[in-house]
């Protein structure tokens, strides 16, 4: 199975990256994870990047916050897809990090997601492998089932106190 | 090969989508085009969406304006990719589809590109197949490679202008 | 009497949704709650609002935060008012949850309420009984007459300490 | 029937307003237009409002830019669902239109829809007639269902188009 | 001396509001307060508003938060300056009471000061009456060239610090 | 009388700022034009708001786009009351000029228009000015009766149209 | 004299870019004009900054619109002054541009100019060689003089004009 | 060696500025500290900058918060390069000092850096000065090695946490 890289701008983003680790464990899906910045370590960025396909990477998710250019910088150098995950942090409530995310010039694509959406971008990851691995895309099925399941016992709890 | 699937909310996003009809044509990757509205055909939207992988999709591209519902209400019924392109409207710049679109709660993730980014929705799809297509991978490589001498040569043509 | 349907998109927006539910229990309408996603229980959404009218219900609110669909999806498959509350959450400060729920396409309207102004949303879901109801109406106008003795009483207090 | 008060800041908001008459006009659901600014004739707005429900209305529509405070001040004197129309004029885009006509304090809402969504406007208030009126809600139900296969024609010509 | 009437939407804006009082005791300019809201009391708003210059007032200060239309209802009642204060509350940080006092139509100027900025309405209010009362304008220039000694010595502790 | 200060940033204001002028002609309230740059002739700004109310001014007018200083500038050297108007320009739609303009420091308030607003500047100048000239507040209330009146025709025109 | 890198990240921006450009021949400082996108030709933007110094620039202008990575792409390798400007797009009224070049994280500044202001990005390019280089200060001073005196001689018109 | 001036326009400002005096304490660059304020006391900010050149001053750092025009007040009277720091303060998250600071008119620059960046602004500072002194410079590249290192370290922490 190809693996999915974890890649944080600073080690700060670790907390909401955590959630992104927390899914692709209970998938089982493999991974590495990184802390490489597009600003302090532009070399190891591009190295990671450039190198990702052929060392069985399937996936990339990225996440920066502020001028967050990670995912965009890991996305000029390999055509595997990568996923930004926008960080909030202490101005502008995240709105800075979701457009220097999502608004990619014509040619290199950001998979963007909420902002600190990490539980969703690795699903995001999941769902791309499993575009060619029919057992992956049972389980993200059975686990859609399932958390409808929560949902809707939520409700019969909720509706009941309330009649 | 997996088709991808090319949906809009409305026939005025036709403009906007064509980009994205234009790419997939470019690398010869299968395709349907819908127009689909979560609002107006939101059993068709559904339909659609649940038996996407089954009918031989690999990723789907949703664009919508306004309170852009289209791409979520796709990704709510699927476990495909759902690659949604936020479209400007009349009022407020885009920002509004932009958030609709990217702003996806836990557990259902949608991959926002650019506003009116269709170029880049439609490479992102493409990038998605490569996962798992050498070959594709190879093209996508060598298309960056090609973009890549453009801005080269026009690099040339105007530093030399003006040098 | 028709009923009030209440719908949040999960149960952490209870504590905005009780505010509601005070106010219809004050008045004594009849009102159901649930939970219910537009995302992760899409079918049960929409057979609710599908039915809604011929369950007896004359209006339906719905609370939803960040790409908050919830309201649109259930105002998609039904011509019964559909009142809005968008639900401000971790980012952006109510703003995607605003426009997501505000700016639904020509022929689907959302009656959008203040963010997080659930009672608002309830008073208004009466008021649209009121429209064939006498006596619920003289009972919001005594209302109204109530809360402007309360404000009348604290401009006194207020007027009188500082002069 | 209950009539359905259109109202309009200045005549230049006529253009967006015009949408709303004719969707009235469509279903044969009697109106009035008026001009009333909150702010150079608020004595009329005042008038107007106090006394809607006994002269026979069922909703109010108000349509203003800017510092939209229409659609609040005619909700301040009613408990009449009042509909806001926020406009969008030649600054900010709509935005200051919005929040001044959603934003509203607990105990006076305002049903707010899209900025410039006249057309919804009218149909909200025809969805509110009709929660008493069995025949309305039938035409709601059709135009829907109309509206639904306009879409699937656009639909199968543009798949089939690309096909 | 003329008074200044300083008004709010809600006793709940009394924290922001005390810093007017607070300056106007400094100036010893004589002033009433009131609790009026444009929505709960419009009556109250609009009597207050429409005798005030016979009242003996010379400038009205409002105080309002969300869609905050005070400023602008007493605006529309009187030709006496208005002076708006927009109030921050629990989302969107001030925006929406800035844009909903400020951004008037032509015809109903409200004098918009910075968000939650009592003192600076308060200043400015003494400025109105100090056009036509040298007094109070040198009491002003000397209240300035007091501010400006403070922001010396703190200038002159500062800068020895660190050198 | 006492004059009115109309100070632009730069001449390409000049349209926006004429429909202050024309409101002071109506008014026949005498002022004078300038064109000063709070960052280009700082010197003279500063020179002439330092002597603006010994040189018989009553009120200035400052109209600037982008960060727009000028009023702010202008405030800091004189206690006259300063009227700002945000003029919008090719980005940010005004947003810029408004913030720059109105989130004043406290110690110096800037009465802060509509954005282009320099109609409602001109007539908040007036008002300023009528605190202590009963015969302009006796003309600035005829005006308000007659924009009342225009209103109302167009009112009676609109509303015939439709009945 | 050192040299001033002129760079945009599409020739697109050259419009934008030629202000600078015009800025720089007045002066007569030395210049080179390239094309390098941080995304289309990372390697050379790369390149290009980390041999800038030794290559006898004193400066480097970046240019870009969308998410602007370029000026921070060209900043993470050189410890050269880089100066941003962001450019206006289709969408967001370069609000992306902004916050994508300016909110840089900590230890990686970019000196961000006005949204389009290619004529300020150059004099702060010149201000910066300016502060080794007396006669550059002298010729900046001159200008500034220079452009005073521009403005007071509109005064003057204007002033006159409507006296 | 040219000194660096820092001008904060409150006192409250220093936390943030704390960073900017570290910065430069660390590299040993000499500077002066300054509570200025444009608006509090404007004449000793301009006495300041216009002879900051002659005074042996190679930048100055400015920090404000809200319509922050410090920085450009500055500008306005030197042609040193001018770096300015927004500072978030209670409303807004920061935009408008932002905007307040990076949007100036053609002919006056400020270059902004991050809200609240003030060890930004410092290294900027640096950096010019830089152009014209080799050891700084060296010390400037060695810094950025040791701070790459600290990224490496951390990666390696973190990676080897997850394999």
């Amino acid at each position: 199975m190809k693996k999915i890289a974890v890649i944080m701008g600073s080690d700060s983003d670790m907390p909401v990256v955590q959630k992104a680790i927390d899914v692709l464990d209970e998938y089982g899906v493999p991974y590495e994870v990184h802390v490489y910045s597009a600003h302090r370590t532009p070399e190891q960025s591009r190295e990671f990047s450039l190198n990702a396909r052929q060392n069985g990477f399937g996936a990339i998710i990225a996440a920066a916050g502020k001028a967050a250019h990670l995912a965009g910088a890991l996305a000029a150098n390999t055509t595997l897809p990568v996923i930004g995950i926008p960080v909030k942090s202490s101005t502008l409530d995240g709105l800075d990090a979701l457009l220097s995310t999502v608004q990619m010039p014509s040619g290199i694509p950001v998979a963007t997601v909420t902002i600190d959406g990490a539980a969703n971008a690795a699903l995001l990851a999941i769902q791309i492998l499993s575009v060619s691995d029919a057992e992956l895309a049972a389980r993200l099925d059975r686990s859609r089932v399932s958390a409808s399941m929560k949902v809707l016992e939520k409700d019969k709890a909720i509706s009941e106190k309330f009649s």
